[in-house]
């Protein structure tokens, strides 16, 4: 067990050396804020995983350009309201314009910027907002802007998430504070130097790039890469991890500074993922499908991931309906391999499958579970040790209310 | 070019030498007709072709077994209303009981039956109800009763799907008369000799069963296996065609004769499946997805499923939403590989993507075409030879309605 404790309304600002700041540039016809800045008062080491999307995004295109290329960083801005995604030459130039823009009003060399985008795909950013955006965010940069900057990367979220955590190392306070944003268009798949989520984290470790990157994609890959909402990866997702060393506490890989601080980074992103789900597009339920004793890990993640993302098992948890045909349909044609007949399936503790059949608990005790706002789904093939879980979301009408009319 | 008519009201008893009935078992709570029995007066040779998920249901089980046996068949018996699926020892025992019961009234031998099932998973049969069909189903039988056996196969469907064509062989007419249902829990992935989709096919051309299970598979591939309303593949599939050889015309594989019954095959199931689509649980549009100029047919696949099956697609079609940023957000986390520089899209003849950039369409423009009961989205990787095409339906609050509060 580590140390570690949350800090009441922590943001990325709870970190010691870091400012941020949310406005209004115009992105938003909603006139919310739409443009976020993280700044570094030094350079910071940092480390980068961006969607697996074929089609990614002008500014993911630029970012792996700058993990690939490391050096330091010292600002991360985030637009809502164009994803500067399909957009070509134009595009790319555009992001890099925006990196020059933040250098200028910073006083800082333009490689030491990331952007990142959300909003609209295929239209091309207005520049002048870009401008505006930077001229409004920089004055009001300050150590307590951390949750202004979560509230300005909101798209369809209904809450602004932003978390720290306090770690002890060394008998030292180490600080990790995060925000994401993100409720529809989930399903990420972060791959390194390649997630539309996106999350900005900030550290006081001291941690060189490498160190922080052979943590990041580990801890995505545990808590991002685990949740799903609709099934849809985004162009754009795009994580960021800042580290600028100010704690003094240094982390070297295989050291125990290393796995307090892994540990305590994984807490974060779990909690922002967790919140993520919670606050997907129209959900009410947040159910965690967790597959056990299959014969390898890739083989459970197929079949979590089958259930996770089916219509008709999501709907089912939107009408509090214990269906569980759906969901042996779902490990049925999941493509993992199991007998059929040595599949047990609870909810929460409550025995639901046996042996591949009923397991005869009353429909009102299976009821009970499924009326809950959160409940485990545990599919166990009694045959091998491989694991898996992911955390999914129910599918509502409000759902389909704000994809059928939201126009992204 | 095949000589091929449409009968009007055509169904299995369009096939000389079938009767059908269609009766009220109990199974369904309603009082709807929900169970058929499709008879054929002599020993007919058959194929079928079943789901391939794991959970195949006991009539599936029993299915295989009888189509790896071989020899004939003469009654296909469907109940609506209970899938007898997870059912384990005894489901079998009673899918096995059912064929017995049926050859006992019917004066034939339990191997010449086949039954298939649809409805809730995971509950028993109950047997009296198997009884009462067959003692009603039995006298009703009648060279009129194909419509009525595909009223009695509905699930969630709004409308029977029957159809028949005559089609002429060396002069001479052979017919063919089937019917299918399924609305949702459809995304059938059908394999030989292993597709809740159900469907019979019936025919009076003279094939053996090696010759008719050879056209059956790759028929089924260019039909019910290219739909999707849900992307949830069921328990319970299964596509059963008997060939009564009544018409005298010889079909030989590698003959024209083939060819031409292969062909009129192929439109009976395209037709069905078209059917199928367009009564989708709650579905009010038609999205043909096409996939051209690919590295491969398979990453063509990969594609066009990706998209036929997005949540937010589907979403969109609903609100006659243009939205391309879905598609090529599909497109890009499919695996597919492709430029997405050389990618061109276009629904129906409209340009919407060129170049992988925003193509300058006026948005009313696409608005013309997305706001039709029916469309085409064809996406042009302009790489290679690949192609592949995918039938889907839209997600609509009627689809949430019915799979939150239908029970199964």
């Amino acid at each position: 067990m580590i140390d570690m404790e949350f800090i009441e309304n922590g943001s990325v600002t709870s970190v010691p050396g870091f400012q941020a700041a949310g406005v209004t540039a115009g992105f938003k016809k909603s006139g919310a804020p739409d443009f976020a800045l993280v700044f570094s008062e030094h350079p910071a080491s940092f480390a980068g995983v961006f969607t697996s999307c074929t089609f990614a995004a002008a500014p993911v295109l630029l970012g792996r350009e700058k993990v690939l290329k490391g050096g330091t960083l010292r600002a991360f801005a985030i637009n809502s309201g164009n994803a500067n995604a399909c957009t070509g030459a134009q595009g790319l130039e555009n992001a890099r314009k925006s990196c020059e823009i933040a250098a200028e009003k910073l006083g800082i060399p333009a490689s030491d910027v990331v952007v990142a985008s959300t909003g609209r795909i295929g239209v091309q950013m207005d520049m002048s907002l870009i401008e505006k955006g930077f001229d409004l965010a920089v004055p009001a940069l300050s150590a307590q802007g951390g949750n202004d900057a979560a509230r300005a990367i909101m798209t369809t979220d209904t809450v602004p998430k932003a978390v720290a955590v306090k770690v002890k190392i060394n008998g030292v306070d180490v600080t990790i504070g995060a925000m994401t944003k993100g409720a529809g268009m989930i399903d990420p798949k972060l791959i390194a130097p390649h997630a539309t989520m996106l999350c900005c984290i900030a550290t006081d470790a001291c941690a060189d790039n490498g160190t922080l990157a052979s943590m990041l994609l580990p801890c995505a890959q545990d808590s991002f890469n685990r949740i799903t909402v609709d099934g849809d990866m985004s162009t754009n997702d795009t994580v960021i991890l800042m580290a600028n060393g100010k704690s003094g506490v240094k982390v070297l890989p295989g050291s125990s500074e290393y796995e307090t601080l892994r540990q305590a980074l994984l807490s974060v992103m779990q909690k922002l993922a967790r919140e993520m789900v919670m606050d997907g597009e129209g959900a009410t339920k947040f159910v965690t499908v967790k597959v056990v004793n299959a014969r390898s890990d890739a083989d459970a993640k197929l079949a979590a991931e089958a259930v996770a993302n089916s219509v008709l098992c999501k709907t089912a948890w939107f009408g509090n309906d214990p269906n569980w045909g759906r969901v042996v349909a779902a490990l049925g044609y999941s493509g993992a391999e199991f007998d059929p007949a040595k599949c047990n399936i609870y909810y929460d503790e409550t025995p639901v499958v046996r042996d591949g059949g009923d397991a005869g608990t009353p429909e009102s005790d299976l009821l009970d579970v499924v009326k809950k706002r959160e409940f485990v789904i545990t599919c166990d093939f009694g045959g091998g040790s491989g694991e898996y879980w992911v955390w999914s979301s129910d599918l509502s009408h409000e759902y389909v209310t704000i994809n059928a009319d939201y126009h992204t």
